[in-house]
């Protein structure tokens, strides 16, 4: 693709973005979730009329077979809003379900799961995050799954099954090698979402509300829930391994996303404060305190945005073991800069900023999981450093 | 009131927080609203009985007659629940509005409106903010009341009036004297919530909900809203000054609120760190960067402690002009001790943190308003350093 | 003594600060070592016949006897200048040696060592860091004294012996009794520095300058030094708990002399802004980010100022044990708002800020030390943290 | 020049740097002036020889002819010791000085000044900040050139003069026509340093020393200073105009140079609390304390890094005109860095931080001019913040 097509795409995407998805964040903000997913499937079937389905996807699946530069710059356009992602085809968790899949599923279950999860026929869910083990440990899961008779028999709770509600499947973590090294304990395993020993117990409501369908998180259990031996992805053992796989990749496309969240509540603190009169002959943007938000939020963003942009070039061109520093860093460092805008961007709103009235609250309160996902800053800190600091011995 | 009496006053109102009022809070949560208001109207009932009704209310109209320093402490011990204030009638706006009318109001508006209003049998709002205004600048107000066959006649539109949803009665703030010196041009009047010429356009979502009730902030409009000429408070002009006079008590009251929040979330964190299981041997708890939060939360908040109760002593001893400093600086401060101590609790909390299993989260987006309401941090630093500057000039 | 007597005390002080003291500090910048102490020896005679000497010290040795609360107020006084301590005779680390010797130290050292110090004939200094352990766990002592004919031997090396130049004495702390439980290992003798097994090896330099007399930190050198048994302060083995008992009083006084060094600079700013000129109608006072900075750094300074307060209020009514978790968080929290205000400081001076033309540089690279010294601040975050989890278990 | 060429000249530049400019760091510490001279000035033939001599400069005038980025890549290497400009050419005044002579001088100027200095014969300085007029407004100036008989008459007062002490000429900026347009009222006049109207009054001492040599800022006076007309620079009136072009390409090197000393201390503190035992079984190392500071300086200190170098590529592919929001924010983005790095090497080295024993300590004096020169953090911050304000209008 040469780089003025690739401007052309990111140019159509954008515009979809402004002109269809954002006017229909209202809904989601009022919670009329039968509105908005209906007229979200309409922009779908555009995206794909257009050839923009799935940019994160191989050809072979329908998707656009990017770079992974490429497909980060399209992610900061999608990601401007919490509905973009979704629109695209490339919302998580599927997106990383699918990179999976496509890695290393055997064919049944590239056939039966993963081909109509990339055209957007089916949602699906990640279950790993447990209620009463660290998530940031993921080696110590209460999950089991046991091989008997050539089936699987889980048992387990889980939570923050993120989009569970109405998904068709889910990708479960379980230990089925309790003996093994630990991080050789677990496996990934696919358990179709209308088997009778699986239950959704809820929606969690999270920052006080608890979403529906995609935008959901729930808690989940299994209850000897059987599925064949078929269902197993990879390889015994390599749940983890494979875990630690699926973010890397979606390492950039998660941190662009937040530059667009950045982006798009810096742009809205600078309409903002243009407009906003404060005395007869001036605005708040004549306020060097608000000034000084502005600039050091362009600041942070780009500083953030330079980072993540080099380390997809390193990815390209040198593969994710010479990038390991930096896919470690790119996700406390993204996530600080994308509270400071955020917060930033309300504070300068005033009173609006705390109001549905603009989009700007949704992302203080939801983007505070970025944080925390994916494993919290502490744990990156900490797994950079001692890396680093073995390099200086 | 000895020491000893106040020291029981005190822990009696802790036991009735711990023990009827925060057990509610799944109510407010889940937006249970009627069942949350009938449990409270209980609770309500019981501190009455138990002469703990009104903490800042004068005993004339059935209150403690606390000084600002006592009202502080028991408004720490009340702040710690969303519910508190409400219990033991002390809450915004009807707290200030009580204040205001108990000094400025003449004999009708006392009879009529403070004594239902300071009983608890009615509730209050206070209409100042406009949505095309900047609120840092109450001089610059849009809303107008004009003096016609001894009526005056209010138009204007105003927002974030909280708790208007189901008041008996409003003070507005509007323009009387549009030709006179700025501070001098509004004037307050009380408006019943039956007039004709009001309406309540809606309750504004708020970073995720409507809520109801008390627990609500309206957009509310005035149309050749009529009230006879005795309905104005104070005298005509002065509304500004009321209105900073109506804030600078209630400050003392605010701030210990916030302190009573963070050291709820500072609990809440100690507690779920200590029981966290991270390995099969330690806890977060024995983490250092957990525990370097659990320090730096500890300091942070017991600071802005010691300052807010030092102003107290101040105003207590020399009036509210010779705490004028401390007045001013204790907002900011303790609003951004309130962001960093709910941000560290939410943090060391994880995912659990994101979910209103836990009320952190619940405080993390509502008290995000604690840097913005009441005038921001921003119009506030300003203020007290153009004061400073002129000290040492 | 009356509160009406104390606060004249207070105003002499700061009178002679401000007289004689300040105006000496041009010495100090352009290191005149000898025209310095010799006109600050002069201050000294005045000080005494004024009875302003000591305010540290019991007046069974010609101190002042007060309260921990009236000794902090009047170190923030004496600390707004580098040469404020020496002039009054508070110095450290002669002020906690004398505090040491008057409640551990045997008659013979009371009469050869504590008198003279407490007069100020004689300095002394206090040698237990060393170069090769680490600081933060004193219980790591290199250094040892073995006790041979009636008579200790003591061998080791020590850094940062502050004003070891000059000084008459040291305490120096060494292991006597390696068997024992780690905290009970080590003591505490008096060594005249005539001696010949001790050796000043060179005055470090800080950054960026040697400094000379009681401005110096040295790295000395104990090579079969011996003394008689009867120098041993207190109880063999008592050392680690006496050098923390010598802490805990000093912390306040730390701390105020922090807070009186902030307020000068607070003030140096405020005159600065005040009088920079930046177009021909305004000055740098009237910069919004300026403000910012003085609001802010008045608010940080305050906040401090209070908690030292209510920590003194509690060590005075209620004893060091009940002040234990304030005595850990202040001494970060000062030093965390320290460099804070003198850094806003500096920044507000511009390239003056960076010369030593203004006094401000010199509290930027000396007063750096806050947070390493007295443990930094990162042992005094644990060690407060894991307290207060115990607390919440 | 290939890649491989340029990764050549990388690696010779930072072999000299480690094995012959970094050991002479102890003179300068120890203010050994003539022996660290004589030991630079050997460096510097060598460095010559070596073909590497002054990166910065166009090859007609013996230099490197390099493009923005990669001459910003040679100032991170040589940025890590502050002896390390200087020796390869480069060091700042008179980098910006050749570059300056070298677009606009005369033939005569050429010839007699830019020659010599580019060789390195001689040495210059640039005269622009004036005691009493603010940095920050170049438009501000006192000083003043007639131009009468032929002769510019230059009076004025100048300081912080870099390297004026033994400097040849120095560039100075002065008022030639008071009734122009603000923009357009100063001229760049060069002067020969034995000239008898010009006066070096004093080095200034700066963080507590007045250095020496090319290591010095100086107080100089004109009075009546006299030189010929041809001795302007450009066009009279086009002095405020070249002022603002001699930073913008200096501003990458600038960047770099900080990013070359941030990755210096990184360097060195990972170096220490590797080695640095704090129990008989582990090291500052192995706390996640330090760890902590280990991972947010390298993400701060590559960010910082990755926002430069995007910078060098648009100014490289672009222009200036079109990095100019970035060429401002890199400025405050890369300083803040800088301080905070620098901070945290300070802080984990503990009392040696604070010791010349150690670069670091050097680094955070003399380094925080960083956030002052060539325009403090406030002045970019608001002019950024309007520029990309109109943007957005």
């Amino acid at each position: 693709m040469t780089h003025t097509d690739f401007e052309s795409i990111i140019e159509r995407i954008h515009s979809i973005m402004h002109q269809q998805v954002m006017p229909l964040e209202p809904l989601l903000l009022q919670q009329q979730w039968s509105r908005l997913f209906n007229a979200m499937n309409q922009i779908r079937t555009h995206v794909k009329a257009q050839g923009l389905w799935g940019p994160n996807l191989p050809a072979d699946v329908g998707g656009m077979s990017l770079s992974i530069k490429q497909l980060g710059l399209i992610s900061e356009v999608t990601g401007q809003s919490p509905l973009g992602h979704y629109c695209f085809g490339c919302q998580a968790p599927d997106a990383g379900n699918a990179e999976l899949l496509h890695m290393y599923a055997n064919d049944f279950i590239k056939q039966a799961f993963l081909l109509p999860l990339a055209s957007g026929e089916i949602r699906s869910c990640f279950a790993m995050t447990e209620p009463h083990t660290a998530g940031s440990n993921p080696t110590l899961l209460d999950s089991t799954a046991e091989l008997i008779d050539d089936h699987w028999v889980i048992n387990g709770r889980k939570w923050f099954t993120t989009a569970a509600d109405g998904a068709a499947f889910t990708i479960v973590m379980a230990v089925t090698d309790p003996q093994a090294p630990k991080h050789q304990r677990a496996s990934m395993i696919i358990v179709p979402l209308d088997n009778p020993g699986y239950q959704n117990l809820r929606n969690i409501p999270v920052m006080g509300h608890a979403g529906s369908g995609y935008y959901s998180h729930s808690e989940v259990e299994f209850t000897n829930c059987r599925v064949p031996a078929s269902h197993l992805i990879g390889q015994r053992g390599a749940g983890f391994k494979m875990a630690q796989q699926r973010l890397g990749p979606g390492r950039i496309q998660h941190c662009m996303r937040w530059i667009g969240i950045a982006n798009r509540c810096f742009e809205l603190m600078c309409k903002h404060i243009n407009s906003r009169q404060i005395t007869p002959t001036s605005t708040l943007a004549d306020q060097p305190l608000m000034q000084a938000k502005v600039a050091e939020s362009y600041a942070a963003l780009n500083a953030s945005r330079a980072l993540v942009l080099e380390t997809a070039d390193i990815i390209d061109s040198a593969g994710f073991e010479a990038a390991k520093h930096h896919i470690s860093m790119i996700k406390f460092e993204c996530a600080g800069m994308l509270q400071l805008v955020v917060d930033n961007a309300l504070q300068s709103m005033g009173a609006l900023g705390m109001t549905d009235d603009s989009i700007v609250a949704f992302f203080y309160r939801e983007e505070r999981a970025a944080r925390i996902y994916d494993g919290p800053d502490e744990v990156h800190k900490l797994s950079l450093a001692k890396s680093l600091l073995k390099k200086h011995q």
